[in-house]
């Protein structure tokens, strides 16, 4: 006979948390579906319907007896696992409580609201139109920091990164990003001399969507994707959405360039895979999610950066490439891994190359923080948008909304504190396959000869199978010895764009 | 200042529907992408969430204060409009409250298992595995059955019936299948042995997937479906599924045959035309509904079998037919229509002609009346099959299952009491075009040059406007001047395959 566990109080949050589960995969499907395949006339309904689960959502994470089912779990005898998931069970739950229902809904209109209309406002340029949208949602999330802050103690800015990225402050941000300005204006400079002396064919399309499409299942098929689990699909702004048994990815297409598509598929890929490979048994509880959004990235940069973009897994990819595009010179797998790498500053952060791409985050950080403290105002973006991308990327966004300050989807819906967690990502991958390599001496070698399990394996031991049962740094730790240690991601850098 | 209405318990009950409109939006969504975009590993995970919102949604449903409201609400100073709304809330709130929520949710994850293993099942022709789920599927519709009669007083299988067609009972449908069989297996010989002397070309294919989509969207287009608001996609089995604001169409395809698909989609755009075309300033409301299966089969009949087989409507369709699979003799409009009206006992339901279809309803409905009423067991489904369709269309379905009793969706996810309605939904269609051509008198030459909104009009104003303003009785006497009458079936029937 099976012994009774004496953890009641446990065991209900357990159930709790099982049913946000089950509710929250709907609430991630509407949100797939309304990215990629929901006709615009259907906004209204769902953005209505969407309200509707986010009110039941909180509410069921607000319920006035769960403080006391948390406290008295507390001084049950859990073990580790249990003790590890009640940890992120009142993380979740704090993060709920700080915020009364009435901002819960009106936030998930407004932001539902901005994010449809910017689908159109974007290509049509059109700022002013989505700057009366975007001051509700701004007000929305202005309040919701300053309720996260007032319940953590953090700075209002810091209060919202933290749901993304617990433990970091903008205290700490400034210091890593200070640091990285010191060198990487110049490593771009010294890298941007030594191409431009190289002699690289580009890709010459036009490329079908129905090829790139095929490309990209093969590429993710060669990435280990389960698409018994996922699929692949089209959207505005790509991203890796669904649940964990069900991964959704998305990319978008131009007929002119196949490369962003294709880049952005392996990024979410990697996305796709921590997804698709959290513990399964698990699954339902917050100890089985993924640890915090810079190590979501840091798997979809590990994809994207250390395994996409290296020699050994362009030449891998390069047949697939022939196969569905048809043979060129610039297909040539050393070609096509120097037309990969090339940097060029450029107006769009998810086109960006490896050099530049934390200049966008800077930029973007910087922004945020100012908005959300109210030191810039909505009305104020473009201008200080301008300025940063002037300085930082020497390029000219000005009246250029839809590739300036419009570009992203992140602020129409909301979504504030994110965009550091790219660039700890790019650190943390950087940080992984520093690791890898000490492990596995002729890593490179065999990675050219297909053995990408190498990667795989790794990945799976030391971050995906841990969910969140460690914090962000135990997790570092354990799988790399120290810290985060930001010296990783500059000799990766220099290594790939200065070594050969 | 507005005055206020003296309808608080009425005004709450409009909110709570207005709830279970937020949430069944969500629902329907899931159901749409299990059966259309889900890949299967999806569905344990997806299962269990839709049997937690099937469960809230009961819960809702069943709060114990409605009974008292909806009460109180009768004797508020309503008005017609919220008089009707108020008896189809009562009505969903009866059929609701005599199911236990323990059945719901069983019932809910037994259909979900059964539905999902047929999808595999039915290709492998494993009947024994099916089987084993459908037990299950089976013993929840019956305990299903037994407490909505005992609520309602019908006949099991009547109680089941009257949740798709109000009003309706095996008693009446006897009488009306029973004439039916008078004269319908005279007309089909009648028919065969007059076809037999026409020499008709089959059209010759393969008929790629991408051609027959296309082909798909421009009839869909010509018949007035708004894309705005809606979409057309593949699954196994087709449906018209999402909700009013954004209704999602599916078809099947197959490379040797474009007309099954062809008139899937065209049937289907006359369910999603009705979806669309319901109250808009009402929706969320039961009164916004659609009035009962057997109107809702009148609207995909009108567009399939009045419209869609029509000499006029073939005429219209044939240049898109060509234009996406070329030229060939057998695209002729006439040679098309003949080739479309070509009457041929089948073993599949929905590919089978407009004369043997009602057979193929005939056999289903008395095979699931004994079923619900314990006359006919499970595992004596495949003999009992067998043998009606040897009597009633002289086909041998003898181990072939999948061509035989698991061709079908419905039974596999608990939908009993519903196939009636395809055969009453023909008779309605043919009242419907009876009473237009009242109306108006050069009717069919005016379809043949183009102008399609002579039946839209008619039948948005006489049908999809109401919703379920009016009950089923009302609906067709306003429309028509009588309550249905089978004799307008007979009379379409005989004209178009006897009559030149």
């Amino acid at each position: 006979m099976a012994t009774q566990r004496a953890t009641p109080a446990y065991d209900t949050l357990a159930g709790t948390w099982k049913k946000l589960h089950h509710f929250s995969h709907l609430q991630a499907l509407a949100s797939w579906d309304r990215m990629s395949m929901m006709p615009s006339g259907g906004n209204a309904a769902r953005a209505e319907a969407m309200a509707e689960m986010d009110g039941l959502l909180h509410s069921i994470r607000t319920d006035p007896q769960l403080r006391s089912y948390i406290d008295a779990a507390e001084s049950e005898p859990l073990g580790d696992l249990d003790k590890a998931n009640l940890r992120e069970i009142r993380r979740d739950w704090r993060s709920a409580n700080a915020l009364p229902a009435d901002l819960v809904q009106r936030q998930s209109l407004a932001n539902a609201t901005c994010e449809h209309a910017w689908r159109e406002q974007r290509p049509a340029n059109d700022w002013q139109g989505f700057l009366e949208n975007f001051r509700a949602v701004l007000k929305c999330s202005r309040a919701q920091a300053a309720f996260l802050s007032s319940e953590t103690g953090l700075k209002p800015y810091d209060a919202l990164m933290d749901f993304y990225e617990p433990g970091m402050t903008s205290e700490k941000l400034d210091v890593l990003f200070d640091d990285l300005l010191t060198w990487l204006p110049d490593l771009v400079r010294k890298v941007r001399l030594k191409q431009a002396s190289q002699n690289v064919l580009p890709p010459v399309g036009p490329f079908s969507r129905a090829a790139q499409h095929a490309v990209g299942l093969e590429v993710m098929t060669l990435l280990g994707f389960d698409f018994n689990a996922g699929r692949l699909d089209e959207s505005a702004h790509p991203f890796c959405g669904g649940v964990p048994e069900d991964t959704r990815l998305t990319t978008r297409y131009r007929d002119d360039d196949f490369v962003g598509s294709l880049m952005g598929t392996i990024h979410e890929t990697g996305h796709g895979r921590y997804e698709q490979s959290l513990p399964r048994d698990l699954l339902g509880q917050p100890v089985a999610w993924a640890r915090s959004a810079g190590i979501h990235e840091s798997q979809s940069l590990s994809f994207e950066m250390q395994i996409g973009l290296s020699r050994a897994f362009v030449g891998l990819m390069a047949p697939a490439i022939v196969k569905h595009f048809g043979t060129q010179p610039a297909f040539d797998a050393e070609n096509l891994y120097q037309h990969l790498i090339r940097v060029q500053p450029n107006f769009i952060r998810v086109e960006a190359d490896e050099l530049t791409y934390p200049l966008h985050v800077i930029l973007r950080y910087r922004i945020e923080r100012d908005l959300i403290e109210g030191r810039v105002e909505a009305e104020d973006i473009p201008d200080v948008w301008d300025k940063a991308m002037a300085e930082l990327l020497d390029v000219d966004t000005c009246g250029n909304y839809k590739n300036g300050c419009m570009q992203d989807v992140h602020w129409a819906e909301g979504l504030f504190g994110y965009f550091p967690s790219y660039t700890l990502g790019a650190m943390y991958a950087a940080q992984w396959f520093a690791g890898i390599r000490r492990q596995v001496p002729d890593f490179d070698t065999r990675m050219a000869f297909g053995e990408l399990h190498l990667a795989f394996d790794w990945l799976k031991t030391n971050i995906w199978a841990h969910g969140s049962r460690l914090t962000t740094e135990e997790l570092v730790i354990r799988a790399t010895g120290t810290p985060l240690d930001a010296t990783h991601y500059r000799r990766h850098l220099e290594t790939r764009y200065l070594g050969d």
